[in-house]
């Protein structure tokens, strides 16, 4: 292997993500190194990369052999799992490393830990990205959004690589930008899974509605949701679901989506969304539902159990037998989806803007919506219309208030109450669809029962309150004036 | 000064709570020293003594003094702010402590950083209790609830004093317990905020329906929360409530609450109890909604202007001038609003419970919702009955599926349906009874649409899928069996 020029660049960590990244950028013609610990994988590696064409992939068992094989400054992707794994990469690659080196971290890592590794590796003299990747396996090998934030330098030195490597969208480029400074590509890709989680979950809740209520089959969801995928819904997301309605179990008779255990399982990235949405003080309850769904979609024997005590007291698990029409309900059903999706980017983008204010990353909200179009699970044809109402005001104060998003809004909004009025009256909980349509009902109103919280809060803690028509702070005794008062 | 007997207890930290709790102590006949940073507080706090009876406080400029004039082991209570300050305060007493005495922490401090104090002065031979204390600047005075936890042995120096300081409620004793270990009062205090956000939000929700769509007057408004509070929904929020529905404006006409702006401050403890939950992996939907309610509120420029943009395209603050039947409406609101409080505590309590799993610090739910019954803001007779269920069954998996809960939820959900349905068509967004619906609901489920969640994260991301009817762990490729079965 010590014949071979000095390769391009360099890939450390080959589970089936890492793989197919280094033959992704091997395929686009870039002279890649690939290492791992575990040496089989690398094997493994190197022979997909023969067999997927003769690339240009070069494989190491030895952490220093694999870095002297990249050209100077090096730049290595690591594709291992976030926290501690990523550390041990690093101190066994930086040994061999040299000034102007490049260390990349590809995985879903927590943003400050990349903001501390860029100020540890910096005094090696080594530059550092954090880079979100999605697009699974499928996209890692035939192209991926990334998101490269960190070190301007390192990104310049790979940009070439990562234009060609990215998902190719027609007429708005390769799904790939400098984010900005610091952990802000994990942050974005963070973001990016939160909302991930949102369309998940309302796209759960349509099938839900669809099949629990108006008793659609799994070939009429195959229908709706393949319809839904030539408009404005059209995304990877329907795409899928359309496809899994139709898969036929391979073990039993049926579908097997009917034979899925309900439990979803999670990796973190959707609660660190909820929970830096607290700290940077956005509401963002649409993605906390579908955190919460997960949550308790794992509580499958207590839901069992509470099951059987409410249906002994006289609930049973869809409440009414509503008769519905099946075609108006696919209808109602699509504009509640596509209304609540907004609410829940609404939500996404806030939080990347407060992130961003707060950090001073200067990120820019619409370029964000173009890497998104491709590439990753969430792309959609959806994302180009954010871009736009971005291209129309970078300062849009949410994406509600958006001349089209708010006309699409209240066109749609008599089939998004009616869709949640039929859910609640029929036991069927659609968490998304309806902390979204709070979120909307609220954001949209003037007027708020905010004064009486704040009015019980400076009764019993003297927290002091503002008044509509007069600037300052006020505080009133507001017990010794009820006593005079009381009935 | 320095004449007098040593006292049994100190306090530092004399603003209004601290002022209010020394003056307690004194009042229940045990002599305290008293100390705070700025002086005036000091003489301000000594002459009130004066005033409420001769009060056996003693009142020190200086730190020494002040720790000297305590008899041994000494403790001293801090009421000063979370974060910093405690550690400065810390730092001024503990030169002059001596081993075995003891500093509890009285204010709203995140429970990892009383872990880490306690670790701190058990180096100086020190102990140190994180405790709790509702009940706002009344409640300190009066009777608050308290919840100490960490050293059980510091806990033991002062139970005498706690038990006759705490709020006394018949038939289930004073409003204290020994928590547990490490920052587990401060972890249950903060979930009672938590609690408490929720109950307020809730509140404020009943209003805005009854007030928006019912049409009701303050004085209707204050009618129907003084007949609340002679039932099941009896408790001091509710309470504190009619009283602000009856206050007039002294600034101008009509009713102060009308003129309280509706922005909603907050401190913290909220923010803390969703991203607890988060990272415990337990859904509290209710709170969250409280949370983003607030920060919701907090964007009042905002919600003007997409006010303006909405009204413009059709929408009218509340979109049906529906005919309703007050009294018919009050009834409906009431049991909404109690059904969605079970689903707020359940939510809390199983944190609580979670938490202490997690820590192995063995709490008690049944006795914490006993000092809940009175001193706190929470204090309602509705917590005997979360009492009751936890005494049934100490391992109830949740309030929602004790026997007599679920017996009440049943007799409201029709009336809770008919309320969300309402504000929803009204255009009134209610997110905390909706949320807490779409909790019920998904909780007596025993299927969800989780399954399709996890087949879309089989079919991008290779997570696997468990079965319902064959045990194992299965992936599927999904993508290669639907080219063949696209439609």
């Amino acid at each position: 292997m010590a014949q071979q020029p000095l390769t391009r660049i360099g890939l450390a960590g080959l589970a089936v993500m890492g793989q197919n990244l280094a033959l992704n950028i091997a395929d686009k013609g870039f002279p890649i190194s690939v290492y791992n610990r575990t040496t089989s994988k690398v094997d493994e590696t190197v022979e997909r990369a023969k067999e997927e064409g003769n690339l240009p992939l070069y494989g190491f068992h030895d952490p220093e052999a694999f870095v002297k094989s990249i050209q100077k400054p090096r730049v290595i992707i690591m594709l291992v799992k976030a926290g501690a794994p990523v550390d041990q990469t690093i101190k066994a690659l930086s040994a061999y490393l040299e000034k102007g080196d490049c260390i990349i971290d590809g995985g879903n890592e927590w943003y400050e830990n990349t903001e501390r590794r860029e100020k540890e590796v910096a005094e090696l003299g080594l530059l550092y990205l954090g880079m979100g990747v999605s697009g699974g396996e499928e996209g890692a090998r035939r192209g991926p959004s990334m998101m490269p934030g960190g070190s301007i330098e390192a990104y310049k030195y790979i940009e070439d690589i990562l234009l060609k490597v990215a998902a190719q969208v027609p007429d708005s480029g390769p799904c790939v930008t400098y984010i900005g400074k610091g952990g802000s590509g994990n942050f974005v890709k963070m973001i990016h899974n939160g909302i991930e989680y949102g369309d998940m979950q309302l796209i759960a809740e349509a099938y839900d509605v669809l099949k629990s209520v108006g008793k659609l089959t799994n070939e009429e969801l195959q229908s709706a949701f393949t319809e839904w995928n030539k408009g404005e819904l059209l995304s990877f997301l329907i795409e899928i679901t359309a496809d899994i309605f139709g898969i036929k179990d391979d073990k039993g008779d049926g579908y097997l989506v009917d034979k899925v255990l309900d439990k979803t399982g999670m990796k973190g990235t959707g609660k660190w969304t909820v929970q830096q949405a607290a700290e940077l003080s956005v509401a963002a309850p649409t993605i906390e539902a579908s955190l919460d769904a997960r949550f308790l979609s794992g509580l499958k024997d207590e839901r069992v159990e509470a099951a059987k005590i409410f249906k002994s007291g006289g609930f049973s698990d869809i409440l009414t037998d509503q008769h519905v029409d099946k075609k108006q309900l696919i209808d109602d059903v699509r504009k509640a989806l596509y209304a609540a999706k907004i609410c829940s980017y609404a939500q996404g983008m806030n939080l990347i803007r407060a992130k961003s204010v707060e950090k001073g990353w200067g990120l820019e909200l619409g370029e964000l919506a173009r890497i998104w179009k491709g590439g990753c699970i969430i792309r959609a044809i959806f994302l180009d219309r954010i871009k736009q109402a971005y291209d129309r005001n970078a300062n849009l104060a949410n994406l509600l208030v958006d001349p089209e998003f708010a006309k699409e809004i209240i066109d749609r909004q008599s089939a998004w109450r009616r869709v949640v009025c039929l859910a609640v009256n029929s036991g069927i909980s659609i968490p998304g669809m309806s902390a979204s349509l709070a979120y909307f009902d609220t954001y949209r109103r003037e007027r708020l029962p905010a004064n009486l919280v704040q009015a019980q809060r400076d009764y019993f803690g003297a927290h002091t309150y503002e008044r509509t028509d007069i600037d300052g702070s006020y505080h009133t005794e507001w017990f010794k004036l009820a006593k005079q008062s009381r009935i």
